[in-house]
């Protein structure tokens, strides 16, 4: 059936079902835990929080963002609210109220919305988000945003303890989580159409389209004394280059150190570097921070890996090789698809 | 110039300015008072806030809810963030922070973008908003979604003083703040090409494309004990159902109290009544009291009108005159345009 069919009102309803909701709500109908006015009012209102709050926004829009004949709604859905956590993970936080306005063509199916939303809903109770629900727009494009706002970690004091991008200095080491490039992989066997038919092509899709933020790394890095860094979403470098001019620092990226997964150097042996360099839509984290504090990181078992260092200099990134050569003077100009 | 000739980043950057905000910020810049991290990095951090917070979000799409060939870009930036500003006051709270998704064409004009930004600002400005930044997608239909937070009113123990629209009682009264109708009849002047060369004319259309949300009137009703308001976004009609609906209760609405605009008697004097109860977008709120308390504001200059009241019975809104007849049965079906 397509939304045109249902009308607004139906369709509210019906993703307020994928919600746990019902919409409209009775007139004695609690709000859901953690609010004060649920869905059916002229807004949300949500419980007073004893922390700074963290803003970010996303928009996903078909066929820019997603190829929405090869990807299911429900990935898109899960990868809506994703690399918008990734933001809050990026700055040591957690999760709190996420907003989500979909934009939909008239002939949109009900169905879809409501897989969307079942994703939705999925990786906010993976994460530990409040889906507070939206807006719905006709549009002749579809599009999903999700404002997601987040909650400053804080020192035993009260004081915010935040990641940001500035905090680099010298001296300091820089780490990465996981395995990058697997996204951009998995994006480029979609554009390629392939079927998927390995297993390791199947998990590189799926890094692409259920990116997994880094909200389980963040808190241990904000513990242990980590206050610099960055999700992996434009690309290693591109990314690094961020932190290297917000703080003013000169960045040194070691390019073997870089983890690359067992299943990316199997597709695609030759390319590997090239997408965990410049691929994106990681949702990794890159830390910055004294080296003791990244050691104790990378020993922990949390999957932390020492990748290059922060050198004074004039901001930017040197992208080296075991012997210090640098590899690729053109730091700007990654193209994500760059075939070797 | 186009959007494609200067780049996200260059886009970013002349956006931020119209926020008086350098992009990308010196190492050392400081954030924008009441933030603790400004544009730049991962995601916005703001200072803590000491009420609960309100959540609303609403999408303007070119086409679907303004005429692009027809409305200054700059009142499309202001209506983006009163729509949202409207939501805040109708539950009696005050502006916090916004967040905004520009979705543009590659051949958007840089100059529209920068005067959407202008009205964005100016509105933010008026009401007291932090217009944090948000995101710039590219799409094949310009889109602007703003996604705004507020802060609860508090009552001196701390409690929040929300109004809700589940809070309508039998025997409270129904008042309406300003006129009603202006503003569809300036959407009505526009969509058939009207030259604007009266001055009745020309406020009309300033109804409809600089909205200006009641936030002067809401903090008045909540000191005063209005529990119940909902602004007239939909029409008057279909937004009384909603309090209806919501309350369990039924309202009757007396069609001759409503208040219509000398402007607008003049411009359509048969079809004003209809404008006023079915037009929508007025952004004038419904308060929902006592009959003391709703007097109380009617005597006190802010330009309140007593309209109605609530009584026991099926949910739903009866529309009557002056002998208490009722005037229009169909409730459901108000044609947002039907000629009388």
């Amino acid at each position: 059936m397509r939304v045109s069919e249902v009308g607004e009102f139906g369709l509210i309803e019906l993703l307020a079902a994928e919600l746990g909701v019902t919409y409209p709500p009775a007139p004695d109908a609690p709000p859901r835990e953690g609010l004060l006015v649920d869905l059916g009012d002229d807004a949300l209102v949500s419980e007073r929080q004893d922390a700074p709050l963290i803003w970010t926004t996303d928009t996903l829009v078909a066929g820019v963002h997603f190829l929405p004949d090869r990807t299911a709604w429900a990935d898109t859905g899960w990868k809506a609210l994703a690399v918008n956590l990734s933001d809050i993970a990026a700055m040591g936080g957690r999760p709190h109220l996420a907003l989500v306005t979909l934009a939909l063509p008239e002939d949109f199916e009900v169905e879809d919305a409501a897989a969307l939303y079942l994703g939705l809903r999925e990786a906010a109770e993976a994460y530990g988000a409040l889906l507070g629900g939206g807006d719905i727009v006709r549009s002749p494009v579809f599009s999903v945003t999700v404002a997601l706002s987040g909650l400053a970690p804080l020192a035993s004091d009260g004081r915010p303890l935040l990641m940001t991008r500035s905090a680099a200095r010298p001296g300091d080491l820089v780490a990465v989580t996981g395995c990058l490039g697997d996204s951009a992989a998995g994006l480029r066997l979609l554009v390629d159409g392939d079927s998927f038919t390995s297993a390791a092509a199947q998990r590189l899709r799926e890094a692409h389209e259920r990116p997994k933020p880094r909200l389980d790394v963040a808190p241990l890095a904000v513990a242990a004394g980590v206050r610099c860094a960055i999700d992996v979403s434009d690309g290693l470098v591109q990314d690094l280059g961020h932190i290297a001019r917000a703080s003013g620092v000169r960045i040194r990226l070691e390019a073997g150190r870089v983890p690359v997964s067992q299943e990316l150097k199997e597709t695609f042996p030759e390319r590997a570097l090239a997408f965990a360099l410049g691929g994106g839509e990681d949702y990794e984290l890159v830390l910055v921070a004294a080296p003791a504090v990244i050691e104790s990181l990378v020993q922990g078992g949390a999957g932390v890996t020492a990748i290059g260092e922060v050198v004074a200099g004039e901001p930017g990134v040197s992208v080296v090789d075991q012997d210090g050569a640098e590899v690729r003077p053109d730091r700007a100009g990654w193209d994500h698809f760059a075939r070797p």
